[in-house]
């Protein structure tokens, strides 16, 4: 059932909020030991704030509903440690702002779902449902794992670079990045401010809406119908190199398919080849500077890795991260252009299937450059790559255009599965 | 001594941390009862830090030196209560960024200053240090106070309307609030995400620039040389009705005398009507967000003028908030005719001199819209009113352009003291 529907029958008093809670957790208590895809789960917890949801009145558009909360945003009762051991048993003094308003909308906050750490490169335990021998992708590994396995409908993902579009490709579920600054960051552990996005995963486009709708006070994302047969440009930007084999040829089948089920489809060139470099410098200098309180205090417990990137950060001078801004805000004021006369645009999640291996969570070609972008970014499912793992069509829009975009991954997502 | 001139001599070890923290400690124990700047301040908690630095090597450009952190920054080892009783006596886990850099940087943390609820507009305690029946203004006040009494060389304010440079000219200080994003706000408590900005007060342009190169990682802003005859686009703004006549007639009187001074004048007319409304509107409907979970959870001890702001931005509809943000960017494109051709924008600090009672910060017309532009903006001491209060000229800049702003900030500051 749908978080949708199961939205509808809580609301009429159907079902309880604890019956539904009861379900995700009969499903996490057989599922996890494989899947790993919690950082906290207290089934009593959750029972709580479900019960008395059920002896109260109706609060909002999400009530009853149990949401899965990605560990790099607060809680105010369950530990937040951001996927480092840094802060092992952290516990805030309030809720992030979606989480809290998630709540006033009637939500059950079920647990907190695996981050990489600080949802950056460091893979955190969590294992591919399909396969344990691959990646969830990252660094929203939990959410896109819980909602895959069908142990919640829907969570909260943050992107930096491409960690809610990934992992959710990878895991065949539907992946939301909204416009930057769609859901207050407050209570989110920032990485980079030009662009760290909070958004959602889900099992549709529908109740992936849903979700946004609660977490951002948005009425606008309630009622997000289908576009019938919309305009596509199709975008296989300067990363398409980056392509595995497989799933390049499985986006070009998928294109066809569209086109043959009626969406107009056109060529879209996306001409901004330092794009991907410049994320990377935004990303490097803002990191080095958020995290300086760990990497004076905590320097040894930080991965080798983010470390380093860190330095590289600090050293950079400030008129190459400016220049790198710079070039960022003239591709978004051009990417008005390429979006002009089309529904959406249209581009792989991911460069492939999910790899094998828990190493890494993937490579982020096809992500970065729209992160920095600020537009909306949807994936949904587009079957299945040779190894049997799920692949994403991904959506794309300009800033503040999330309706649009959602309306044609409706579509999308309907001719598609 | 200017910061600049302690830093030289610390860093010669001329002086000793130990000695200019004791120096500052001596001032506010005689001056806290009037002026009531602090927070929090545990003398033994920087005596240690002074002694930690006289006994190590030399950090970096802040070395030794003290610097007040407003209450709405996280500390580590100081309670940090974002001036609300919600928070009374909260122990972060981290140093804010800026304050983790300043730290590597070797300053020592020498208290916390009050600030107002969350940084919004219910006063502190703070006093105004040359007559307590007067508002030093806000929110930055205690930064502002204990800067312009003397007790502290410079320290962190933060700006979401007017919160820098109102209270650092109604105190007679220097405040920057440079552009936006230029420090990271990790650690900050956030009421909006699009107008949040942290900056510094100090007594010299070149003190201030000092803290932000320490606070931002920034070595470009370690030299700034004070421009000769500046360019200045003379700017009253669409809010010059809010000046009293005081603060009208002094300004005009200053800018005759920067023209006197050498500096080339001109008119700069800003037709940006709806821009101060916007600010308002963007500020409700975030703030709406941020605090989500003090509104659900504390409701009663929030001031009721933050409760009121708050219930209407989360009424206001989304094409409202986007419409204002629309039109915020579009204003920010035409900032830079604005600035084109000049070395700087000159424009009232404030409506005027700080007005009599505590029960309000004064009138933040001559910032609000600054802040949204996302520009630097400068304050610098230009003499004072019939009241004997200071008053500041405000020089703005288009983002990213600090260092120009900054350096003509210098002239100004040096020839009109």
């Amino acid at each position: 059932m749908s978080a949708r529907e199961l939205a509808q029958r809580l609301a009429r008093r159907e079902i309880t909020a604890l019956e539904v809670t009861e379900s995700c957790l009969e499903r996490i208590a057989a599922r996890e030991e494989v899947v790993r895809a919690w950082a906290f789960i207290d089934p009593d917890l959750a029972r709580r704030q479900a019960r008395e949801l059920d002896a109260g009145a109706v609060r909002g558009p999400l009530h009853g509903l149990p949401v899965g909360v990605k560990d790099i945003l607060d809680t105010a009762d369950m530990p937040s440690e951001y996927g480092t051991p840094i802060y092992a048993g952290h516990r805030p003094k309030w809720d992030a702002a979606c989480v809290a308003l998630a709540r006033s909308a009637g939500a059950v906050i079920l647990g907190k779902t695996v981050t990489t750490e600080f949802a950056t490169m460091t893979p955190g335990k969590t294992r591919h449902p399909r396969d344990p021998g691959r990646t969830p992708g990252g660094s929203s590994s939990g959410s896109a794992a819980a909602v895959a396995d069908r142990m919640v409908s829907f969570g909260y993902g943050t992107q930096t670079v491409g960690s809610i579009i990934r992992p959710a490709a990878y895991c065949g579920t539907v992946g939301v990045k909204p416009s930057f600054g769609t859901i207050s960051r407050s209570g989110m552990k920032m990485a980079s401010e030009s662009l760290d996005t909070i958004g959602v995963i889900a099992r549709s486009v529908e109740d992936a809406a849903l979700l946004l709708a609660g977490s951002a006070q948005r009425d606008d994302f309630l009622n997000i119908e289908s576009l019938e047969k919309p305009k596509l440009g199709v975008c296989r930007s300067p990363n398409w190199k980056h392509m595995t084999p497989e799933g390049a040829a499985a986006f070009e089948s998928a294109v066809k398919r569209l086109g043959q089920l009626g969406a107009r489809v056109i060529e879209a060139e996306m001409p901004f080849e330092e794009l991907d470099a410049a994320a990377g410098r935004i990303l490097a200098f803002e990191m080095a500077r958020s995290f300086a309180h760990e990497m004076t205090h905590h320097r040894s417990r930080i991965s080798p890795a983010l470390v380093e990137r860190r330095d590289a950060g600090l050293a950079m001078p400030y008129a190459e991260y400016a220049a790198a801004l710079e070039y960022a805000a003239d591709c978004r004021r051009r990417l008005s252009d390429l979006t002009r006369g089309v529904d959406s645009l249209v581009t792989p999640g991911a460069t492939g299937e999910a790899p094998v291996g828990l190493g890494s969570t993937g490579n982020t070609a096809m992500n970065r450059l729209w992160t920095l972008l600020h537009g909306p970014c949807v994936t949904v499912p587009a079957g299945e790559g040779p190894a049997g793992m799920p692949l994403g069509v991904q959506l794309v829009g300009p800033p503040g255009g999330d309706a649009r975009t959602l309306a044609a991954a409706r579509w999308v997502e309907r001719v598609l599965t």
